[in-house]
């Protein structure tokens, strides 16, 4: 079969590799249709690494996918040949002690699509674990379900900040996160949701989800804005999604008495500073969020009611035949564009 | 002062009152616009009693309530003369040990409108703590204000349901409190809420809510259709808005795995069946809601950001003199009747 | 090998069965040494079914064990040969929806020991789970290891309380489960627990609970004696754990506003009566318990801490020979008797 | 009356000052028996503010106080002339938005004993509001009754740890607020705490907590020990109350998958480093705590039964006419010193 990878640093060819084994005992055989490209994908092509994880051998790329199932392996109950699919990317040890728990996204052995030394899946087959397979109503499409993998980052979030109705949300960032945090944190019970960047593209895409005030940082002051309007209260659930140590500079003091704070963006060096006074005179409870757990459904169910719309986020599709052209315009880093997304050709 | 006064069982007159008192430290004087009638008010009327309260002496009728602020009392921050403001008709004892936590609802020394011996607020003038008065934004009409009281207690079923953006829900009964529920919980994150009731009337309101699936009992099993709406997993947060005894035939199995049932309806005895076997099998939580506490700024702010539409529940509205009439068109319980209001003269 | 087998209703033989096979991948061949007799096993012996499962075929009995690792599977880590471990009896699907959020002991398709047609434990082999093994300490016993199953009971029960330190519990009914739940709850962070029975023999061992007050019902009210010792607050955490429907008398009226009660004990018919306006008074918080999840360990570490002390509650022990004396004995209901257990034969 | 006056940095006098005015309406005139010294009452001394709290006008020190009722305001409940009683020395407005969340403490306008320009409590005679007086059990002395007020910080972080039954706590640095949470969390729920610092002297007396295990820093990593004794799992409630920067060096990595850390101690600059990887990869709830709320009840009982026993922690008491040399003796950093108490002559 076809597959997109990542052969070393900066080298990436689509060619052929070998097909997957057979679908084993609770498995599906899928066909990826539609695979969205992450920041992860692209610090691999450009870097070679990402943390502790290195690019050793050559590794397919690609982790936000949906497709059709191909063949069902023994023991699967609820599917069949032809349904159409999202798959939830990372693979836990379910007889972890984390897992047992419900928290198998943060058990250590979990093992996620193009991590090295996992292949990824820009693949014309993939083989995956029904449990963590999905199946997309009628009303999605395969682009749709190839964003459920970064909308569940956001809904995570939305669901760790503990959002009671009519809360209000701040929301530090409009990147491909911060927004689909937004559009969580409206869709998960917030009456409003105060977001922030310097991206005029950006903040314009933000204000098309109802409910959602764009700040402009080059204009006014996030903190101001969201105390304006919040009455002097400030905001009940905060999220962090920018990554940027500016960032910062208020975001402690945007929260209300007793509110969340989510922590999702991860500065270069991986550290960020906590102002003790604001947030003890707060009392705020900071969450930290690991990708997700249990939420590709309600993910699947939130764009199903209407209650997300995600097609303003697909700012770009390639053939598969053109990934290195996807990869490469990720990189110059287009303040315009979201989500970049690679289309796999169906030959089964 | 006018008002409208509950005499003696079945006797209510508009007519003249002493005023308030001036108000006092931390108050407002405030004029009534806009008073909604709920169930209680009504059984008040034909019964002189309410549990364990009884009319023994004229009483004003009313507790959902908008007006106008007159006066402004010493060390009140925050509110002007002609501040168009909701109240929140319960006033408890804040420095009692409930309150202390939190629970002011819950206070046993709570007063509250138009509970005997307590007046209520249909009448020209009424004093009211600012720390229970709550701002109305230009975009909320004293229609929207006065329902800010029913909808409370929706806001408040769907804050203890413990809703996790996405969930799915579902309500039985679509009275005024069912469909204000359900309007809360789809506004506070779930993706989708089944409403069970045997009105057409009121089904047809319900589906005008984006989100809620109307179930006719008439027609279909609730218990049936809501395993079909989740493929067979069940809801994650049910309601229980309808206070009949037949809606506790499969109450327990409506429920998924790890569900939260909130209790909302009251029966005639008081009394409600749990199936023990039902709830151990899914370790159903069980939520019961007194009012509400700290949720009206949030139901304001919701209605405000338009995540919920107000205007189709009020059915009715009559003029202050007409009050009797208002009263007793509810008694008669006209099936396609939601809300009905009465509007109080402004003379200052 | 020997086991204790229930032939049919009513007839109990210990008699030679096969061998299990050996164990497979994660899995461990286990030498049971001390397994307690619980009611469920009784049921099963009188009755020959409990609700839905009927004993069809002979099955071996017990659930409640510890014992031995005599060979540990293929790619089991953390266990050798000779560690004395106790085994969760349930044995769920980790891949279900409900096991994948946590909740692994709702998943309908758990297997458990001793629940017709899953064969039981009292054997001289069993294959487990090393998942579901867990290492005793050097400091707690066999017997101990045994009654880590009630025990996981009772800390479950604590558990789902969420019991804030220095609360007041209040559990009716002082047999096995009621006692570990009380044992639980004290050493779970009540500063004081309330504990009601007929039976001054179990009241005199809830006596020996450090911080533990019976509450003798034929000699005085188990609410009123409640609300002496809160000063008229009521208790923050109540327990039913006596399955008897006049229990139900003054239940809803122990816990304070706010409180949380949790439902152990379940009635010969299934149902109990709730009070609605008692429970929405104190907006009563209703958790209902299903075994335990995520407990065992947690129980192994307050018995090797020395937070819960269980000698007290082994009232006899029997030889694998006597299981049938061991059964009657149970059967017969001795008020004196709290835990009755049996001992295999350690032959390899 | 007699006070212990702060005139100006540096300069403490045993002085005459004017009575208090009689009681008003829900308060209560009290004579202060004992009086803990705090670490910002000697901050207040050696350097004349703490934060932007500054002392500008002579002001009485102290706010860790028990004492006896002399006097009962107009409408109090509950308490009696002679009554035992400790004083929570923060009063807030109730009627404040924080406030009727429950969160009183953080309400921004609370007023705190000995925090500029409010007076604190080492005087013959306060007046307090009862809702924040709570009586003292017969085996409580006044020395437990002054130590309330730190003891609340302790169970104030182990409440909002959310502790579960038998869970492993670890705590950084043993003063203390690092003694009396490890006591609280070992009462509020955990099998066994873990305890650090570099002090043998506090360590010893960490070692007199049943369960508590001491760390010797200067001899072993509190990390590699915490993982010793979970088997590897990490603590699941980690507590900083060293306020060191040093505790940062591992503390991140000291809880487990799920962890919740609870940050009290405030490092001189009031910042502190969080390592973004570490958190995020066990997806850490991290909770800041300021002062407490509602436990000062619960902090009596648990003390009443026997669960936290509190006379190791009091080092050295002084009479009211010493107070001078108090402060001195606090200042000068004994590590062998924990509690310091000052008591007041009872001439009424």
């Amino acid at each position: 079969m076809k597959a997109v990878v990542l052969e070393k640093k900066g080298v990436i060819n689509v060619r052929e590799v070998p097909d997957p084994s057979a679908p084993g005992s609770g498995e599906l055989l899928i066909s990826p249709h539609t695979v969205g490209i992450c920041g992860s994908d692209v610090h691999y092509y450009l870097n070679g690494r990402v943390g502790k994880y290195v690019v050793e051998k050559p590794m397919i790329l690609g982790h936000e996918a949906s497709g059709t199932v191909l063949e069902v392996g023994p023991g699967v109950k609820g599917f069949q040949v032809g349904d159409r699919v999202a798959m939830e990317p990372g693979i836990p040890d379910m007889y972890s002690r984390a897992a047992k728990l419900g928290l198998y996204n943060i058990d250590p052995s979990v093992r996620f699509f193009a991590t090295p030394p996992v292949d990824g899946c820009l693949s014309e087959k993939i083989v995956h674990p029904a449990a963590f397979t999905y199946k997309l109503p009628d009303n999605l499409t395969y682009e749709d379900g190839a964003l459920m993998e970064p909308l569940s980052v956001g809904m995570w979030a939305a669901t760790k900040a503990g959002i009671k109705p009519g809360d209000i949300g701040a929301v530090a960032g409009a990147g491909t996160i911060g927004l689909l945090t937004a559009a969580s944190a409206i869709a998960g019970g917030c009456a409003k949701v105060l977001i922030s960047d310097v991206s005029q593209d950006k903040l314009e895409l933000a204000a098309s989800i109802p409910g959602v005030v764009p700040v402009n940082l080059k204009e006014e002051s996030f903190l101001d804005r969201v105390m304006e309007e919040t009455d002097g209260w400030g905001a009940d659930r905060v999220f962090e999604a920018s990554g940027n140590l500016k960032s910062y500079d208020d975001l402690w003091r945007l929260g209300a008495p007793g509110n969340t704070t989510v922590i999702i963006g991860i500065p270069a060096d991986g550290k960020i500073p906590m102002d003790v006074t604001e947030v003890q005179a707060r009392e705020t409870r900071i969450e930290n969020v690991f990708r997700y757990a249990n939420v590709y459904q309600k993910a699947i169910d939130m764009v199903a009611a209407g209650k997300i719309e995600l097609k303003p986020f697909v700012s770009r599709t390639y053939p598969m035949e053109q990934a290195k052209e996807a990869f490469d315009r990720f990189a110059e880093g287009h303040p315009e564009d979201v989500k970049i997304q690679i289309e796999v050709p169906q030959n089964h």
